[in-house]
């Protein structure tokens, strides 16, 4: 853990320069509006380390894949999300030499992430090798009012010399990944035009044909007087740049304002889209900077209105949740359900930028909440859309008659992971998708959804499943051998508890809700029937035979559920005694080594208790809670917002508020020590639910809303905004005080601490 | 199973040309003599399908690793033989038309290899496109008496038409391996020389260093008189050539001689070698090719004497033997300790010609018996020479004390492979290195080696053991978790039988031995004690302990040992059930479909049956032999060997028969389709060891030799030699008669089916 950012409300700030931490500072400060992403990398040009990454939400490549011994099943590919075009560059030279932080002497520097603007701003000052000395003072966002515009506004003020100063605006198309398996570029250049202070460039990736035309609109300013030039043109088929040459006398600042625009075939025509790079680059010359900048702040706030949560007596815990709130709003706005969040969102190459389990566990309640069921259900379409692919992916490993896998990592539905014992084995994400489904009608009550779509791919999982487990001569029970539960510490283990009861769980499920579709809607009942050729009522029996059968391991003796099979008879060592040398274990232990151990990665057997809390009684959950969590080395991103949750319902404060830091300040802190490939944006939806959840309480429960909230000592209050069946609701909490208001909806009541409480709007 | 060469007791014979098959023929009639191998490509042009491989032994390069996703402890680099470069090369025009059998109109092709000769031949009759007939006749062999010299004798015949012939000898070291992680090149050229008919074309490999120079000499005859013209010089720097050109009338016949000397810096200072490489093959040039040729033949029929095995009434079987015991010779001649034996010798890339536990379980033995004890104990001394790599292998996954994992596949010591639940899991490898020594010692008697080498092996074995075993609470047991056994369609099993039993036994064989030395060689045992700082009597007390409170899974009501736990849960399925169209399953179901599955790789309980079958009573091998044998899928080289060993002593002819043909003829009747890759050299050795120790039933028990013979039903008669303590005894077994004769050595006596027999020097 690092402590290295100042501690803000509503800010992350950076004071001072080092470059060992660039990296890691452009991960944290990366901006993102859902249509696309931009890592803090510098304007200007930096040779230092660095990693350039500008994303755009479903352009990805297929790459070859990697392995080292290639075994049946696996994918050919790895769709991963694209280090696309660069927009941002500004190439400056003052008396012919670079400003390039890696080169010049640093007398100051600050970068500020606001993140209620949902604007970053840098300022720093340099000296040159000729004495000269320049302030240097940026600002830079994504449009969230107009997602295919990115604005900068670059002002340098000359504080002491003079000197002739060229800047360059360019942008770049001839970029790398740095996570290419075989080093190969992934675009290919389309065209380049320029047209007076305009220019487009346009691109194409390799295999999947994407094509990404870039606009900018550039502009100069001397002490805030356009410079009216004509720029020098440079273009080649990778790269357009217009350059300005202009003197500056001590004490000038020159303004230079580029704005530029991202279309992409996803979206638009191929023929229209360098004319629409164009034509939004001059439209937004005229709004102008200021009025775009404008309209930026406008619209997070609207964000802000019913996501931000707010602590008082804890500036630290204030600054990570928004930081979490900021990043989750900045990746997905929803509006496509093509899109998915990848575990990084925009801030990084890592994990592909693709879809995870991440978002059915941690994601959905997110946005159910603070975002509202329809933004929500695009989640559960996206899957419902690769249903097909699952069904192949299924068949693919010699499953039949409609059995789905749903990928571990995919883009487009397609499976993209290639380690046999993730890819293959972790099945246990497939309950995920159906408790998603359970999850979201919930919240909603939109029953509508499992007759439209949901009750389809709740069969195709329960389908997999009873193909999955098999009854053991032995022991006279189904059960699933060869799995990998959510302790990725484990790998190809017997009767993974969680992976067991959520297998059961959604095998009865299956059979509930054919059944309650059968009353409610007889006709679409037959109808699906028919669809997908049902074998009644041979099918549904089936699973529930596999369902009431299941194994589930459990020691008797201490009172627990077995994580699997085995575990019993590891050596038992408590994470509170490895030497601080040791850990993360990850990075210091070999990997057979950690597979034997007893640690685990992160909730196995308390993510099903957390899924599942309604099943157990408080005991139980307290017995496994206090066996389990000592194991547990929290080194997945996913682990400790769990186990807020769950230590908070216990009444274990302390150990819930030291885990909501992991959770919460998981990057900002760089607990995990590699915040420099980008942020843990999935698991930032997890500290959410750690707050609403964990320390307020909330639960739905018979469809009502419940909450018993449980302060952390240090916190003054903590208010939160969520949404329920059409309602908007706030909650203020104070240690000895709670308040609920209805702030949007019809009159509810919801139970606090066991008591209901009924609530009207107030106006 | 692909029956398509002729069968022959001594040959290996293809008739007509299939182009589809050539890189299985390349394989098949590849060549080696020890210091150098070479598969079966042509001389000439070929412009088809084909895997060029001339391999050195212990030639390698490092290849970077190439993994899906990289864990802690995976190895950096995988070295592995280099396709070294090509001394065969012979470009041959006429008319201006390339002779290349991939675009003439073949009119008949023989490719034979004679197998008491060494030596490979092949003829064939070509038309040209402007009506040329050619019949070409060649023969090549790599000097069994001068390991470093190659020999071709290649003669064209034109049958029919006249015309300019042009033929270029050359040497060409721009070579790629097929198996290039990243399609790196791994040779870099030196220098390129010719003198007169000579040439010398000197190459390094990239990091490693090695330094080859490849000399040849070459000679032209038109109707048997030498043609004395002088060549036409063809350098650059990675290749050299020589050219002649002559007009042919038909019935002429060209003759062209090539002599290569192949010498590296392994074995002789490299200022020197390009000298020694011209001095070779003028000398070879001075002696002849017919009078090369005869020392080839007799070399072989020296190595036969000792070798053999004659099998009356069953030409398959003879041939497959003989192949075997053809390849084990050319593969390794013992003569250099720094050499061990790659899986595909020299006739494929695959598997890196790394040495692998094959060498300890299959290949020891052979030797031992045919090479004699010296040979053999080259292959000990090899491990010896690891111990500090393998004590350094096993400080890496966090071991300490001394201990020592030998890799799992390695050129140099260090570990190469880079699969988790095969490089850190599978490590019951370790004690089969002890078992090696064991049995070397059983044989010989030499007990200096244990002193001397062994137990040093043997007690930083121990030290791995004793370490990753640990007491189980649950079982109050010591338990092995987290490993692969033998079968490696298991991965990261828990109480892999075999492994447990193999560990408990090498740390009882540590704890006697020490105690042994003690008795025998106090100053020595002191001297290895102060080495070592073993802790006496803590260190041998708790191998004791760990050895006798070893947990071994077993299933007492149907009287087996389970392979591992949780193995009783599976789907009992027999191997005979499969569709055919599944199998082998490992090319046609999805790997986790195999792991989940009972089917058995190879041996895996019945491999510590058959390594430990003094220690248990024919009932309880029947048992295991029953319930096991029937979910073997036998799809890797090393299984049906073990089982052809079992069966025949369990009495059960027909499924030894059937097995033994799987095991000698897998790669002539290519049963798992990939002959094309290599032949699968260390499994050859198990063919050995099913007819001596599985139809001769040869045994070594408290050191007297014992043969229990039981013919298959089709066999006339089975002879074969075998060394034994300075003796060479000869066995003829006929069905109802067998005859021991002491060849060589001091009188001895024997039992045969339990009789003692005296057996004296005949002469």
């Amino acid at each position: 853990m690092r402590r290295y950012l100042t501690e803000h409300p509503w800010k992350i700030i950076e004071e001072g320069f080092d470059p060992e931490r660039q990296k890691s500072s452009e991960s944290l400060f990366s901006l993102g509006n859902g249509h696309m992403g931009q890592r803090a990398n510098f304007e200007e040009t930096y040779s230092g380390q660095s990693l350039q990454g500008h994303y755009i939400a479903g352009i990805y490549y297929p790459d070859k894949t990697r392995v080292g011994w290639w075994k049946n099943g696996y994918p050919e590919y790895f769709a991963k999300v694209l280090n696309a075009p660069s927009w941002i560059g500004l190439k400056i030279t003052l008396n012919d030499q670079v400003l390039d932080l890696n080169l010049l002497n640093i007398r100051s520097f600050n970068r500020t992430l606001d993140m209620h603007e949902g604007v970053l701003y840098r300022s720093f000052e340099v000296e040159f090798g000729g004495g000269e000395i320049v302030k240097v003072s940026t600002e830079r966002f994504l449009s969230i009012a107009r997602q295919e515009l990115g604005c900068i506004n670059y002002s340098l003020k000359l504080l002491r010399g003079t000197g002739n100063c060229t800047v360059e605006f360019y942008l770049d198309g001839d970029i790398r990944n740095e996570d290419a398996n075989y080093d190969e570029k992934f675009w290919e250049p389309v065209g380049a035009q320029t047209e007076g202070s305009f220019g487009v460039l346009t691109s194409k990736t390799k295999k999947t044909g994407f094509v990404v035309s870039t606009g900018m609109s550039t502009k100069v300013l001397l002490n805030h007087q356009l410079v009216d030039i004509a720029p020098t043109k440079g273009i080649n088929k990778n790269r357009i740049s217009l350059s300005y040459r202009l003197d500056l006398n001590e004490s000038d600042t020159m303004s230079l304002v580029k704005l530029a625009s991202v279309f992409t075939s996803r979206d638009h025509p191929i023929d229209k889209l360098s004319d629409l790079a164009l034509d939004m680059c001059k439209k937004a010359n005229v709004i102008g900077y200021a009025e775009l900048k404008n309209e930026q702040v406008l619209a997070w706030a609207e964000k802000w209105k019913t996501s931000d949560i707010v602590i008082e007596g804890d500036v630290s815990a204030q600054q990570g949740i928004r930081f979490s709130v900021f990043q989750l709003n900045q990746t997905y706005s929803g509006h496509d359900p093509r899109l998915n969040i990848g575990p990084k969102g925009f801030t990084g190459e890592k994990y592909g930028g693709s879809t995870y389990w991440d978002t059915e566990a941690y994601c959905l309640p997110f946005f159910l909440n603070t975002a509202g069921p329809d933004i929500a259900k695009n989640l559960l379409i996206y899957r419902y859309k690769h249903l097909e692919k699952a069904i192949e992916n299924a068949a693919k490993l010699g499953f039949r008659n409609g059995a789905a896998l749903f990928p571990m990592v995919t883009m487009d539905g397609e499976e993209c992971h290639n380690e046999w014992e993730i890819t293959f084995e972790e099945i246990h994400r497939n309950g995920a998708i159906v408790y998603a489904i359970y999850n979201y009608i919930k919240h909603t009550n939109d029953i509508q959804y499992m007759d439209d779509y949901g009750l389809e791919v709740v069969i195709a999982v329960a389908r997999f499943w009873v193909q999955r487990a098999h009854l053991s001569q032995e022991k006279g029970k189904f059960v699933i051998l060869g799995v990998t539960g959510p302790n990725e510490y484990e790998n190809n283990v017997n009767n993974n508890w969680y992976t067991n009861y959520i297998a059961a769980w959604s095998l009865t499920y299956a059979v509930e809700n054919l059944e309650l579709l059968k009353e409610r809607n007889f006709a679409r009942y037959q109808e699906l029937s028919d669809q997908l050729q049902l074998q009644l009522p041979k099918e549904p029996n089936s699973w529930a035979e596999v369902a009431q059968q299941m194994y589930l391991p459990e020691n008797k003796k201490l009172g627990v559920f077995v994580q699997q099979e085995g575990y019993m008879d590891k050596e038992q060592i408590m994470a509170a005694d490895l030497p601080e040398s040791d850990r993360p274990i990850n990075q210091n232990w070999s990997w057979d080594r950690i597979l034997r151990s007893c640690f685990i990665k992160q909730a196995d057997v308390l993510q099903g208790l957390y899924f599942f809390e309604d099943h157990f009684d408080l005991e139980t959950l307290r017995r496994n809670f206090e066996f389990y969590e000592p194991r547990t080395v929290h080194e997945s991103s996913l682990s400790p917002s769990i186990h807020v949750i769950l230590a908070s319902k216990l009444g274990m404060k302390e150990k819930a508020y030291e885990l909501y830091h992991r959770t919460a300040r998981l990057d900002l802190d760089d607990y995990n020590n590699e915040v420099h490939e980008g942020c843990h944006t999935t698991s930032m939806a997890g500290s959410w639910l750690a707050v609403v959840e964990g320390f307020g309480g909330m639960r739905i429960i018979n469809s009502r809303l419940h909450f018993n909230p449980s302060l952390p000592d240090l916190w003054e209050s903590l208010k939160f905004i969520i949404r329920f069946r059409s309602r908007i609701i706030g909650m203020t909490i104070q240690t000895n005080d709670t308040t609920i208001e209805l702030l949007e909806g019809e009159s509810i009541s919801v139970f606090l601490k066991g008591k209901e409480v009924s609530l009207s709007e107030s106006r």
